[in-house]
């Protein structure tokens, strides 16, 4: 089993060409798409993304590539987790919040000059002719010290969020992720919320810079009316504002990185 | 064989987590994603592409969210058509179509408490926590009873489509499903054409409101010329108003709902 | 194996549909998309991506469908090439340069009226009643002379690309394919640099009509700064503009077929 999550989006042959190069290597190979449809090289957003969805997915080679920096001098790396499951992709943090998720590395390649990668090699795209290719000889049966070269896990590239902080009774929080609704979701966990203040069914205040808003700290998009803004602990269990039926990060001028602050109104 | 529509999109990560949960589930099921292309929260459109759709599908599990009011009151369904297919999706009409289509419904089941849901259930995400779990357990052979509460048939929701009517020498025709090339399904089908005095390789009066414009009731997009508008029967048997390499409903400002007078010209 | 491209988009039904014909009669067949999101009617658009990718492609039923003329006289066809893959799809172009690319077409089939067609037979939608059924069969085993009526290879529709030529100093060059990036395929390939005089890591002028504007001919997007212009060998091998992290065709108005000329600077 392989899931395969990118940037390459579904206008051009990127993405059906490196499952026709897995299916080469490796016919029996299932490939589940994650997504492709990322923020072209927002490898944070890729990073988010993996970490969030890959509870969800059978244990198994997990592709990943966002990759801005193709040719240069990233690294290329495929990680064996401490639960068995193996990332590949390159090494510039798109891997490492999944990783941290899931009780670390225990093994690390490099695999940009693996002798699976296909010949000759292209200078831009390195998902056809490194990752795939590796992620498919893996999947087939290979290990990852067949793969390429031993690497020291403490070198790998990591991406860090944002984590919210404690302001009198205000949760400063910031945005991290924007889906394609316009949802924003925030850098506030599940077990943030334990002393905030905040009553589901109830109103709160939220502060962008010297502006306020208001919303109710609801359970799904339901609970307001169409065209309200609500506060809501998204389905992967981190708060986000919504406007039901619309686009709350337009509505409120959001960005990934922007502060918000949060408490009970 | 499972089948799986949605208005998710493909910019995010909804579609790929339900493949994994299926996957997770039911390894050896496939999927055949019909759409997820639908515009958001369209239930109609949604009921429509799936009645259409299914006919050309394996039979098998028919997995369906458009579910604006996930997390709300309303029920989620599994039901067994006369036919032997499963449907799995909210029921908020989105099934309606499909299932009055084949000869209606045999046995229904409340899903909204379902043993198969993935827990911690979301109050924003059932496609991922109800609705593909419960379609995947059933792939793997669960029966519906298993699935959750048995449910009366005549209470689901349905939705209704317009109808068309004469008024003299017109057909009097609705607007009920734009696809992405902006061509405009009509709720006239084959069978109401006998009597139209509608006749092929004929030019045709389309009113609008106040507003006519001319067409010609054509087999195909080429027999027209290019930027020419026709009425022509569609590859569902419906009629249909086109423009050749370009947008009718964007021409003629139609949505669905709107209404048609189509006469011989 | 079956392999399928289109122009059909991911917003409506078709490509799924397709593929729940293709599982109804073979249902042992895996089907890798290409893509679905070339540019609509694009005929020369989709005839380069399907060259260009089906190197990458396990060897069997190729099926691809871009087909502005469907319902009108264009032929319906199955070839099987020199090395054995079977191309199916519509005889104007489309299959044209991948056959060229591999060494050419053996036989030839019209699939027009194959046996293998669904009924009722649509006039607009012949991906589903034509060509989707036709793969499907072939790949399930059928012969090509089962699908339909032997055809005359050198009576097939074949779309040419600009050629590059030489004028003095400079390349002339012509733009054949523009991927959703904004990056510009060029009609030179590798072979065609040899005495053009063109040296890695230094400047080349680009003109087009009467502007000029400077790049760097580059292995790669990182070995420019952002927003800068740069020349460089393509993962197709093709020559190809592109500006990192932006959008050449846009900076430079550069559409498919447009001339460019190429020298050192």
């Amino acid at each position: 089993m392989i899931t395969f999550l990118s940037d390459y989006g579904h206008e051009d042959d990127f993405v059906g060409v490196c499952h026709g190069v897995i299916a080469s290597i490796c016919p029996e190979a299932r490939v589940i798409d994650i997504t492709h449809g990322l923020p072209r090289h927002d490898v944070l957003a890729g990073a988010i993304v993996l970490r969030n969805a890959l509870p969800y997915m059978p244990a198994g080679v997990h592709l990943a590539v966002v990759d801005p920096d193709v040719g240069a001098v990233r690294r290329a790396v495929a990680l064996r987790l401490a639960d068995g499951r193996i990332l590949v992709g390159p090494d510039n943090g798109l891997l490492s919040l999944a990783a941290a998720a899931r009780d670390g590395i225990v093994e690390a390649t490099d695999i940009g000059r693996s002798p699976f990668r296909l010949a000759p090699i292209s200078a831009t795209f390195h998902g056809r002719d490194i990752f795939a290719p590796v992620a498919a000889r893996i999947a087939a049966g290979a290990s990852l010290a067949d793969a390429g070269a031993p690497l020291d896990p403490a070198e790998l590239v990591v991406v860090t969020l944002p984590r919210p902080a404690r302001d009198d009774d205000a949760l400063v929080a910031h945005a991290v992720y924007i889906d394609h609704f316009g949802n924003v979701q925030l850098d506030v966990r599940h077990e943030d919320l334990a002393d905030s203040g905040l009553r589901l069914g109830h109103r709160v205040a939220v502060q962008l810079g010297s502006d306020a808003v208001h919303a109710q700290f609801a359970r799904t998009f339901a609970d307001v009316g169409t065209g309200e803004l609500l506060v809501y602990e998204d389905a992967y269990r981190a708060l986000a504002v919504a406007v039901r039926g619309g686009d709350a990060a337009e509505r409120l001028g959001l960005s990934p990185g922007d502060e918000l602050r949060i408490r009970p109104a």
